[in-house]
C-alpha cells in the first residue's frame, strides 16, 4: 500500500522539467541532470539519474492564524500558467534536530520570518513541501519544496529564496541545492 | 540504506515479549499474538503474524524547559531490570491533523498535560516513541509507544495510562490498541 501523499522526484535525461539553470550548491553536489520530474507515489524509471521520495504531511510550525492567510492566499501545483518550476533540496544539521518545537519556530519564525516571507509571495508562487527525514529508506535531503510560477514572476522568486537563504534559519542548513527549470517544449 | 531510527513491531506465536493482556481496543482490532518484538531496522519474519513499523524522530510538541526534564530524568528502554513492557498504537482522526501547531500543542500540552503527566512517572517508566505516519508506505497507525518498567511500577503505568485516555487529547483518537507484556521465560 502506498501513501497517497508520497511523491518520486526523478532526475533524468528528459522529463516534463527542463533543468535551466546551473543549480546552486551548498555542501555536497548532486549528479547533474537536464530534467526533473515530480511523480505521485513511487517510481524509479529506468532511466533516471537519481530519485529522491518525500511526503507532504502536516504542517509543523504554522500556527492557526497564519494557516488562514495561507489557506485564503495560496493556489495549488500545476496551473497552466506557470511555466517555470523550482525545486529546492534542504538538509539541516543536527543542532537543529536537537533543538525543542518552540525554539526551532523562534527560528523559523520570529527570528526569520519564514512564513511571513512565503505569504508575500501568494499566490505567485505555488508550492508543496515534501517531508524526507521519517521515511523508511534514509534520503540524503530533509525536505524538497517544489515551487511553480509563471515567467514573469521569476525574478520575484529568485527574492524570495535569497531572502530566506540570508535568514538565520538558513545557519542550520548544511546542504542545499536548488534547480530552476522551465516547462519542456 | 536503512535509517537507523527505524524500527519493527512484530506480532507473532513466540519473541522476546509474551502478551499478557486481552488487549485494550478503540476502533478496528488487530490479529491477535502472544508475543512482540521490537526491532531495530527492516525486519519480515516469516512467522509474523502482523509488523508495524515506526522511525524515531525530533520532538514535535516539547518545550526547551520540558525537553531539560525530560532529559534530566528519561532512562533508556533495555534495562534489565525492566521485565514489563506495553506497546500502545495510536491512530488520531483527520481533524486533528488538519489543525495547525499551536492548536494541537494546546491541546497536547495545556489541556491534557501530555508531557506533564509523562514527566511524573520518570524514571520507573521508560519509553520510544515511533512515528509511523509519513513512512512510504501507509501504516495502520499513526504512533507506536513503546515502554519498558519493573513489575511494580506496573499499577503506576495503568494509572499514567487511563490519565492521559481521560484527556481532551484522546479525543483525537479513533483508533488504539495497548498491549501489555512481560519478559518471555
Amino acid at each position: 500500500m502506498t501513501s497517497a501523499r508520497l511523491f518520486s522526484f526523478v532526475g533524468a535525461d528528459h522529463g516534463p522539467w527542463q533543468v535551466i539553470n546551473s543549480p546552486y550548491v551548498r555542501g555536497e553536489p548532486m549528479a547533474a541532470v537536464t530534467h526533473i520530474n515530480r511523480l505521485a507515489g513511487e517510481s524509479k524509471p529506468n532511466n533516471a539519474t537519481w530519485v529522491l521520495r518525500g511526503v507532504t504531511s502536516n504542517e509543523r510550525y504554522v500556527e492557526s492564524e497564519e494557516k488562514k492567510l495561507l489557506i485564503a492566499k495560496q493556489e495549488p501545483l500545476g496551473r497552466p500558467a506557470s511555466d517555470c518550476a523550482a525545486m529546492i533540496l534542504i538538509r539541516k544539521n543536527e543542532t537543529w534536530w536537537k533543538l525543542s518545537q518552540n525554539e526551532r519556530r523562534h527560528i523559523l519564525e520570529t527570528q526569520s520570518k519564514h512564513i511571513a516571507i512565503g505569504l508575500r509571495y501568494l499566490p505567485q508562487i505555488a508550492r508543496a513541501l515534501h517531508h524526507c527525514r521519517d521515511l523508511e529508506e534514509e534520503q540524503p535531503f530533509d525536505f524538497v519544496t517544489w515551487f511553480e510560477f509563471a515567467a514573469p514572476d521569476a525574478q520575484a522568486f529568485s527574492e524570495l529564496v535569497l531572502e530566506l537563504r540570508a535568514s538565520e534559519e538558513w545557519n542550520f542548513v548544511e546542504r542545499e541545492i536548488d534547480f530552476r527549470m522551465k516547462r519542456s517544449l
